[in-house]
């Protein structure tokens, strides 16, 4: 995260305190012991971490509950986190538009804005990003509350600690240093994450993920992602590169894919894929997604059968997640989600298919996410920097 | 654990307490200021917990290192693990024998010790059990020191947990409580979990992946298993399957697997489907793996491809992992590494051509171990556990 100095230090100055502001954020209200068994956490330990974050603001004492008997001298009544207490912008970026919202510090979106992008050139990105904030910020004046962070998202290859989009596809970017430009150009301390991984953490924190240790957020349409959270934490991979699904390879004969192998899930069941696979066998040149879609809507068996594959292809993408880390659950979002009705039955045969043994009782459930929650997504992780701020 | 009254309880009542232990024991000599700084916990929680670990004998002062100078009223000295202050004892399960071993408390092998296993009935694997185990209990007598648990590895579906074996197909297993019954049989604590993650918890606090927060142990032979460590911690996964990089189906044109899917890893690379596929190609009836090995050995083309097929199928599973997981270290093991030469560099080949990105950064290494260190794997399980003993 690059600093500036508009912004205030949270004050919560150990790990411990910081987890247990989280824990309180994700599950809240609790009262102090329901806290302290929940992170294993001395009672007194949660006490003493409580107080300051209570006298800044962050959290507040749970009044209505009068009823709560007080014991060991300590006090019983729930915490809760003022989410009004301070405010964050996320952006998700895409190679044709940013979307940016306004979440308080609960991530529940106060504003949202779109701007279509007509240039992928790094500056004049970054310009409109300066100009999406902008407006964001002056909304904030108007609730009165200061913004303490900005969360970008964006697809591919992104180094979160160095604030680096190494490559991303879409953008067609590599080594844009985004986290540093963003923070010079807004002014704000900048977080910058994989748009997966961003989700992931709003899934985590506020969404389907609450309460699960172990679960995956795979994303369909433009790419296919996956978003993994294992042993309670988002994994990044050793060398930055994790989750990758799309390129789970599932046919050695299947269509060749844009990093070199062939059947990958994402050369079967990405939007680019489907729409050049339904011109093949249809004959019919589609124009895009939306019209592929409408094709298969209308009846086309060719078309439907482009989903149906697609489907599959998917499904034991999921199964080879579920064979490795057994999640608890799976979450699939997206924008691709619009043919969900196409390829539904397909993912979950295949799944259940190729699930090995007991990893076949993962619940896998559908999201349908809009944008505006890939650009939450995108707070989500300047809030978790805001919690986790480098003070200890 | 299933916990009898021979066994003292180890000093560790905390959470907290235990890591330190499990830091010194994988990383020590270490001065308490470098354990606080390896652990985030404060110096003070550290010189706290490391007293009763001294005055208990499981950890040492090191005098030697008289140079060192106190500050701040700290002990400067590092402190160590007394390895000789308990005994532990490992036993692998195959399905031809019982491997055993004694080790002390920083796993290292005193005695090892072999016999043939002429039934899968599990009474009488028991009673086998039970005899080698005593056999050890006497050689530790020897020592003058307590055989504080005993760990059982045993391939297929086990939950550590529960104690049971839920499925064991070389052991033909379906639902053995074999925690209970050897407690019963022994007298000893018993920890009773997975063979590959038995080794894996070995290779991570005592073997190649010290140090490592994410890293995958692949195994080749009889079956292909993969133990992953994410985030510090091994991998079990939510309903007890992880790591079954034996059914990623790499092809759906592939061999039939005896999960009922097509084109599994465990279908090309497994010593069965290694020696079913020779035979079918060469015509020759090789009696076993170790046959068709010599086969190949001694030149002959079509033994040699189905072990390069062999090879490139195990680097296709680790990319996958690679993918998904973005380990620091993949290390590659088993019984099947005497076929190395005749397939690493499709392995490699594979491996680099599916990873995606910077996951072909992965440090792939090969690590031949004996059978006597998958049992020293179930002792590092009966380590874990009385390190980790519930009383907190």
């Amino acid at each position: 995260m690059r600093s500036t100095s508009r912004t205030e230090a949270f004050p919560a100055h150990t790990p411990a305190a910081s987890q247990i502001f989280t824990t309180v954020l994700s599950h809240g209200p609790l009262t102090r012991s329901e806290i302290a068994a929940r992170t294993r956490l001395s009672a007194a330990a949660v006490t003493k971490a409580v107080r300051p974050l209570i006298e800044a603001g962050y959290l507040l004492e749970d009044v209505d509950e009068d009823a709560r008997q007080p014991s060991l001298g300590r006090p019983a009544n729930p915490v809760l986190v003022d989410g009004g207490r301070a405010l964050f912008i996320g952006v998700k970026m895409t190679g044709d538009e940013l979307i940016a919202v306004l979440t308080d510090l609960c991530c529940r979106i106060r504003v949202a804005r779109h701007v279509p992008l007509t240039t992928h050139d790094p500056k004049a990105v970054l310009a409109s990003t300066a100009a999406l904030v902008q407006e964001l910020l002056t909304e904030a004046d108007g609730f009165g509350v200061r913004v303490q962070g900005l969360g970008i998202a964006v697809s591919g290859d992104v180094d979160r600690a160095a604030g680096v989009v190494r490559y991303s596809p879409f953008l067609e970017w590599r080594d844009v240093p985004l986290a540093e430009l963003a923070a010079m150009t807004t002014g704000l301390p900048v977080t910058v994450d994989n748009d997966v991984r961003a989700l992931t953490v709003a899934e985590q924190w506020f969404g389907a993920g609450v309460g699960l240790s172990d679960f995956a957020v795979v994303t369909v349409g433009a790419g296919i992602g996956c978003g993994l959270v294992v042993h309670g934490q988002v994994v990044s991979g050793a060398h930055g590169v994790a989750g990758e699904i799309g390129h789970v390879a599932i046919d050695p004969a299947g269509p060749l894919c844009h990093c070199g192998n062939r059947g990958c899930v994402e050369a079967i069941a990405a939007d680019s894929a489907i729409v050049g696979k339904v011109r093949e066998v249809t004959g019919v040149q589609v124009a895009d997604a939306a019209a592929a879609l409408d094709l298969a809507h209308e009846g086309d068996p060719g078309a439907r059968e482009v989903y149906a594959r697609a489907g599959e292809a998917i499904g034991r993408g999921i199964a080879t997640v579920a064979n490795l880390l057994g999640p608890e659950r799976v979450i699939i979002s997206g924008e691709g989600l619009a043919a969900y009705d196409l390829f539904a039955e397909q993912i979950r045969d295949a799944f259940a298919a190729a699930a090995f043994g007991s990893a076949a009782r993962c619940d896998v459930q559908t999201r349908p996410l809009p944008f505006e929650e890939w650009a939450r997504g995108a707070a989500a992780t300047a809030i978790q920097s805001f919690i986790r701020s480098d003070t200890y």
